[in-house]
């Protein structure tokens, strides 16, 4: 097969707010082949940054765009896309947003020879990276991902609004945790966990409240530890290495969790090798795809820290996810979308379904398994048309 | 004073080739402020890509652009600086680009407060970060930074040429070195010092050449030292840390120099803490300004290796650079770009010239202290329009 083709789609909700929610738009890449077959991919990223990154005109050896360096290349199997991973990465050593932009055709490139080879995209990473052949009879659990409500009497009804829906774990994150006092934060806490219920798993997610401050992380992370949450998520700034490294050295009663803002293998590596986190959460949709992601998932078992995926996106992203790691029976927690925009819920034209015992397991589709649904890019297109010197250089592809 | 204003303005040569010339292309950043007085800095960056982190629409909480943050905030000291670095990195915690893109208005913002304060910038660093006063009579020895020839014969050339222009000290770097075979390798860097003569500094840059491959990184440093070059930059890739500690731990008979891939504080931090690298080399146009430069800078002195920078732009980038460093008297050499672009030849009205003693100083002038050549601008300008659904959400500002 030949790549014939790499067009992203600017995807976004009418109205756009500030809160925490990585669903009001979105960046999907279609890459068509020769033969026909096409895949589809997603990225968590600033779509119209991303985009840029596909058709940027060259500055040198270093700044070539995603197009660029992929259009008439050579697409036989697993191997080529780890090539071309390397290709597009070296081609782009100067091009900052790389990664972020790079992820939704990398997770194209997989589910374009899954198909080809009738296979899914699990099996062609337990070939490619040599993962034990466990199969994926390993279903994980799916835990709720929603923001604090603005109030503990907030989140408390969305604690119960869950538990309801029957949801065995949830994750409360951003909105007010941490911009007021101490009391507040365990209030919300207390609130999420009296919601859920005694039996539930709730994790908390600071949102990089406390910045560097490890001392505050760790006094919070013994306040909370009483309403025995599966960890703290996200308590310092991704950048603060250092300051995560002492705060597990103070060993908090609460295993630490981290991760989502690694845009490169070496950004995860450094975390758990330096920061020396619990948990390591990966998205896909900005680690330059599935390809990093599945290094890092074998760091992750070489180091004897748990995997989980970061997944605030369609079930596009959550599915591309999953391939990622479903083999590993003890990697059984998956973050599981729970509130999306309607954008994110209509993208695909089907969902992984929480199954009667309450988890989650792949199907044996070939490729990512999961379809995007083309009424749903219509309708919530954003028309992209950039001009240089009056010349356009990009303006969407025809649907 | 106010910001009114933030501009991006992307500026080409007229043919681009795949060489490792960055000055072929670049975004400059006009910051004015309601008192009339504006400031300009530079990106080291993909024009196109940054420029869309000044435009790109809102996403949600962490993907803010960075004229949304900034237009109509308070200016009226380094501390705001500082202040709306802040801003503008947390605003935008899920665009990779930030950092590159950032670089130019930092750079900017420095300069309109060295202006408004008639003070040089790099006295309010000394202020700001607590440098020893030392002044700024530590002239820097320049080393001319030039690509390799693409033979052995056309780098004794280069070299000659350069020697007989007066320059003590040059980097070659990129080209073929680490093409061929390491017999190449060496008689690349024969040359160089046979051009340069016995007296003179030569520095080799492998241009990434050897990946992860320590090992033959440390066979290049061995078969490299009877040259006795001042440093060996970048032989391994920006991501491989772990390759780099054990470079180092090998103890290769010359330095190690990195670190223009750093984007952020943290990878700087990491390449000295982990790479444990000899001289760490910072572009303050990739690394989000001055002001984590100014960081690094610090970290640099508390650990006891040399900084340098990273540049291969216009004098606006090296002045923005040197004031970083210019009071620290042991931080003694500058990269300084001898084969620039006509475009980056006239982008500013002055140069840091050479002196008399084959030494560059800053000037007592406020602010950065070059001007930027409107002509210049306007000769090399392309106009950039970005619509979005019909309506035009950048356009190139009025000169």
């Amino acid at each position: 097969m030949k790549i014939v083709a790499v067009d992203p789609f600017y995807l976004k909700m009418p109205n756009i707010t500030t809160d925490a929610d990585g669903t009001q738009d979105t960046l999907v890449v279609r890459v068509r082949t020769d033969e026909g077959i096409e895949g589809w991919g997603e990225c968590d990223a600033s779509p119209l940054v991303s985009l840029a990154t596909y058709c940027c005109p060259m500055s040198h050896g270093n700044i070539i765009n995603i197009r660029q360096s992929l259009v008439g290349e050579v697409l036989r199997g697993s191997d080529d896309i780890l090539r071309l991973h390397d290709k597009i990465l070296r081609n782009a050593l100067d091009i900052q947003q790389i990664d972020h932009a790079y992820s939704g055709t990398d997770i194209a490139l997989w589910d374009i020879v899954g198909q080809k080879l009738k296979r899914p995209v699990y099996q062609l990473l337990e070939d490619q990276f040599g993962f034990s052949s466990q199969g994926i009879d390993h279903p994980k659990i799916p835990y709720a991902s929603v923001l604090f409500g603005d109030t503990p009497e907030a989140t408390f009804q969305i604690a119960t609004r869950l538990k309801s829906q029957g949801f065995k774990a949830a994750k409360f994150g951003w909105g007010p945790m941490g911009q007021f006092d101490e009391k507040y934060d365990i209030e919300l806490v207390e609130s999420a966990r009296e919601g859920m219920g005694k039996s539930a798993q709730i994790m908390i997610d600071a949102g990089v409240a406390w910045g560097s401050d490890y001392k505050t992380a760790y006094d919070r992370a013994e306040a909370f530890s009483q309403y025995t949450p599966t960890w703290l998520e996200e308590p310092l700034a991704p950048e603060a290495i250092e300051a995560y490294g002492t705060l597990s050295s103070l060993n908090p009663p609460i295993p630490i969790a981290a991760g989502e803002g690694s845009a490169t293998f070496r950004m995860a590596e450094d975390l758990i090798l330096n920061g020396k986190v619990d948990y390591v959460q990966i998205d896909v949709g900005r680690v330059s795809g599935i390809t990093t992601a599945a290094r890092i998932r074998q760091l992750a078992e070489q180091q004897g820290i748990q995997y989980v995926n970061h997944t605030f996106k369609s079930h596009l992203s959550l599915a591309a996810s999953l391939h990622v790691f479903a083999t590993n029976e003890d990697f059984n927690l998956l973050e599981y979308p729970a509130d999306g925009s309607e954008l994110s819920q209509k993208l695909t034209t089907e969902k992984l379904e929480v199954g009667t015992d309450g988890q989650v397991r792949l199907t044996e589709k070939p490729g990512i398994g999961v379809n995007i649904d083309l009424h749903t890019i219509r309708e919530f297109l954003v028309s992209v048309k950039i001009e240089l010197n009056g010349t356009t250089i990009f303006d969407h592809a025809v649907l």
